[in-house]
């Protein structure tokens, strides 16, 4: 399915660009949590994560450091966050894989945390990663 | 500083493995807020995404689909967060470098968000772009 995204890695619509390289584009998101809320997707056109190559989510993971440093030096904020969401119950808006890189200069900008922690029970948790290594496998 | 994840990394302190390589080691969260919430962590002891090494960056971002796939056979959730936080403002609680898998079956459960989106200005956006890639020059 093609996606706004496609539209601004073709040139069809416009954007304020940050960086390129040949897996990777990003650029300022339009509609910004805070100042230098970054954008950061593969130029492979996949809708989530699983669905991305390694060679291309290696190349994410590889300029973000880097992208953090220059966010945070602009941004003059410290403290980010990096989310990445999949699907519409997880908040994604484009089914194209993004990274956000979100500053967050106080309280009441930046991304927004609810943060509904349960415990694990140790049993269940092992059962629990042995099916993770299972599928894995 | 050491933290908690060094002991984890160093099998002083137990948990619920889920996947090792060279670069990088992925284990349950003691405080899911969703039944598979896993943690995907650089094996070099680094606080903030920001200050690891590009190759360790890489590593994670190589791995991070795969991780995914097995997250969601086991939950059998379609919908999931990938959240890495920087910082206590940004609800960072370990300062070791750690990215989240967190499945979002439902509204109660998984990775709560509040998104405040602003609106960005094009002029003001031209300039802070050029300021982003100047930074990454």
């Amino acid at each position: 399915m093609s996606t706004i995204f496609d539209k601004i890695l073709g040139g069809e619509i416009p954007c304020h660009k940050v960086y390129e390289d040949d897996h990777v584009f990003a650029f300022l998101d339009i509609g910004p949590l805070s100042t230098g809320h970054t954008l950061v997707i593969p130029k492979e056109r996949k809708a989530k994560l699983h669905e991305l190559s390694d060679d291309a989510s290696a190349a994410i993971g590889r300029v973000l450091p880097r992208l953090a440093r220059a966010v945070m030096k602009v941004s003059g904020c410290e403290d980010y966050n990096i989310l990445q969401n999949n699907g519409a119950r997880a908040h994604q808006a484009v089914f194209h894989v993004h990274f956000h890189i979100i500053p967050k200069p106080n309280e009441a900008s930046g991304l927004g945390i609810r943060w509904p922690a349960g415990s694990l029970d140790g049993t269940a948790g092992a059962a629990l990663a042995q099916s993770l290594r299972d599928a894995l496998a």
